[in-house]
């Protein structure tokens, strides 16, 4: 099938498929389940932090005031008369001369006024009591912490849209969301084309390669937060292939195939857009590799048709359908962080389209240095294991150089709220 | 209780914890299970790649020897005798003046010796025959994928301990690995100690707070790759802590208690270590937070008494636990990242102890910069949310100004083999 294909550039591919982008609906979910999830409500303190004045060592409360004539010739003694620990309250109240033992995290005593680490006293029994000698003069407020010196009630502490990971997991226990608000994963389906394609459990056969590409995608899509249902491989004949693209699209919120959007003669994939009746938003774009990534719309539902090549696969996904995803999600943070750092290879060799190549990052005296990784053929799939960022090399008439400063975008950073600009 | 304490540097401790790493047993698991798991073996190509030589794009294999005299002036035509998609082999061998017609990823046919894609050449029909016609001489070789060209049998594309994601997904499954090698996750133990501590559900109570710490810790553990089990809060009383901490020991393969381990009155794990007859490996580390991280051996089990203050006990497991437990699973990095970065803050007073200081990295101009985040106070738990680094600042004499290069260990970096030597 000939079909007329015009590139648009990487940043209108994106924006093409954000005018479809959803806000995905909230469910409560146990804390303990919650780890990666995204938030849908930001997190505030129901309560100040600390709650209450508190000791944070464990020693002695007491009345400043009682040490203003003690020094290192004139040693005082006071008496201890109970003992508070952590989770306790204090029975009674000093009066002159009398403090309370007092262990970490403990409220701070009716009367007292300061704390005193245990290393700064000595502790003597007299007449069945005891006390404590302190050489030097301390301070009302000595060691307290504070009611609300950390957080006041009401602080929003997390924004919505975050990833649960264990600093946030601290506070959603500390603020006591036993059940916590997240976002629901969309459910992203997945189909394979291609007659060439083994399963991995099958032998090697002459002409046929194993399908590496859903495995590859399904990772992808659990990575960027969502559930990914791998439907199979389409099988080789067009109504048969229409029928299972359109049953699946039913049960998913996002449908991706893998293969068949090119310009061979079993790329049945834009003739089952067109009997869908589906709004192709563009069939080709600008970039190296995955120049054939086509997304189409229907019914509000977008079918990602990703190349089969791995890596086009690859770059299709990270660059497309993950910011759909995390959207979805609530993240305010979709697309892949970009950063700038050094060039560590020539790419002598011009291309009129921007080229995203597969790279290691690694950092030197401070600075980002992105080195291409393996092949950089749309069909090579080994050298993806190895990287960690994608080398962003504009399009046009100059090549690039060992030292050049170049856009990265990072696979594992903390992602982005700008849209790459190339 | 009183006992000897003498600080040990962080290196030495986390050396002293190594002492006793295990090399964890290996599992095989379903491909589709295998996301972040850390592979016990190294992934090995077990055929080349390309198994064949193919065609890397749709067009015709030629013999190129038929096109030494094809020009712009003088185009000629080749017979199109057949046609072979991706996974079929072609049947007939061309002759002089014949091609086949030829899909993405189909092997190369018998006889032809060069690719010339569909945009190069112009069909039509004479006869009831196809022919192409071509307007330049194409060379032997032209766009053919070679066998082996990317990967060949026997090389060794991921090492042992790296940990899957989906670029690794895909070696995986290009190689038939419908089960995977990876390793056990070892079972983590966690008990919080603490009178004052309440549950995420119960509501607050003066004098009381929430347990964060247990949470989070399970994270922690979930994140480095081991399996988290939480026995609950011991009690305040010395013998049954005693039973919880013996019967736990033989549940686990490591034992982490949160708190418990100061000079306070109810810190019991200093007793319990002794009672059991454990082998307290150090009591104290010049470090802040978390200078009375106590970490014991009792017949080859490590039991890590972490502080309760939460960042004292994310920092005491980021830098011990995790290396433990990353080394059972045979990741050659099981330490954080260590970079070099601008710090964005002062901390004019200096400290005896080196500091690991909660921190956001932020990446400007190809540059890393830190900058500290809130209250930097052992008790504070709101800061480890915002946070994904910790900027270390050595020990000594002097104060840290803004704008001073310091090292910087990232949390959600790719780790390293280092130790950090502070």
């Amino acid at each position: 099938m000939s079909i007329d294909r015009k590139p648009i550039k990487v940043h209108e591919a994106i924006e093409a498929v954000l005018k479809f982008a959803k806000d995905g609906e909230v469910e409560y979910i146990p804390i303990n389940e919650s780890d990666n999830r995204f938030l849908k409500a930001a997190i505030k303190a129901d309560h100040d932090i600390p709650p209450f004045d508190r000791s944070p060592l464990d020693g002695f409360a007491i009345r400043a005031e009682d040490t203003v004539t003690a020094s290192q010739t004139n040693p005082i003694e006071l008496e201890v008369i109970e003992t508070v620990g952590a989770g306790g309250l204090a029975k009674k109240v000093p009066e002159k001369g009398q403090v309370i033992r007092i262990m970490t995290g403990a409220k701070m005593p009716e009367g007292t006024d300061a704390i005193v680490m245990f290393e700064l006293t000595k502790e003597i029994e007299r007449d069945g009591k005891t006390f404590i000698v302190i050489k030097r003069a301390f301070k009302s407020g000595n060691d307290i912490s504070y009611r609300a010196e950390e957080t006041r009630t009401g602080d929003v502490l997390v924004e919505a849209g975050r990833q649960v990971e264990p600093g946030v997991k601290a506070l959603l226990a500390t603020f006591g969301y036993s059940k916590v608000p997240v976002a629901k994963k969309p459910i992203v389906g997945v189909y394979a084309t291609g007659t060439e394609l083994l399963d991995v459990h099958e032998p090697l056969e002459p002409g046929k390669i194993r399908n590496s590409n859903s495995y590859m995608i399904t990772s992808q899509i659990e990575k960027a937060g969502a559930t990914a249902k791998y439907y199979g491989k389409l099988v080789d004949e067009f109504d048969r292939c229409y029928e299972a693209v359109a049953s699946a699209l039913e049960e998913v919120d996002v449908l991706i195939t893998t293969g068949g959007v090119s310009v061979g003669d079993f790329d049945y994939l834009p003739a089952i857009y067109e009997k869908l009746g589906a709004n192709v938003l563009f069939n080709k774009i600008g970039m190296r590799p995955g120049s054939v990534t086509t997304v189409a719309e229907y019914k509000g539902k977008l079918l990602f048709g990703l190349s089969g090549n791995p890596s086009a696969c690859y770059v299709g996904f990270e660059l497309l359908t993950r910011p759909w995803i995390q959207t979805y999600l609530g993240s305010k943070k979709p697309h892949l962080q970009l950063v700038q750092g050094i060039l560590k290879a020539d790419f002598p060799k011009p291309n009129p389209f921007v080229r995203f190549i597969r790279s290691k990052v690694t950092i030197e005296a401070g600075k980002i240095y992105a080195e291409p990784v393996g092949l950089d053929k749309s069909g090579v799939v080994t050298s993806l294991a190895n990287s960690d960022a994608l080398v962003v090399l504009p399009g046009g008439t100059r090549g690039f150089k060992k030292g050049d400063e170049v856009d990265i975008l990072l696979l594992n950073g903390e992602g982005s709220t700008e849209i790459l600009k190339k």
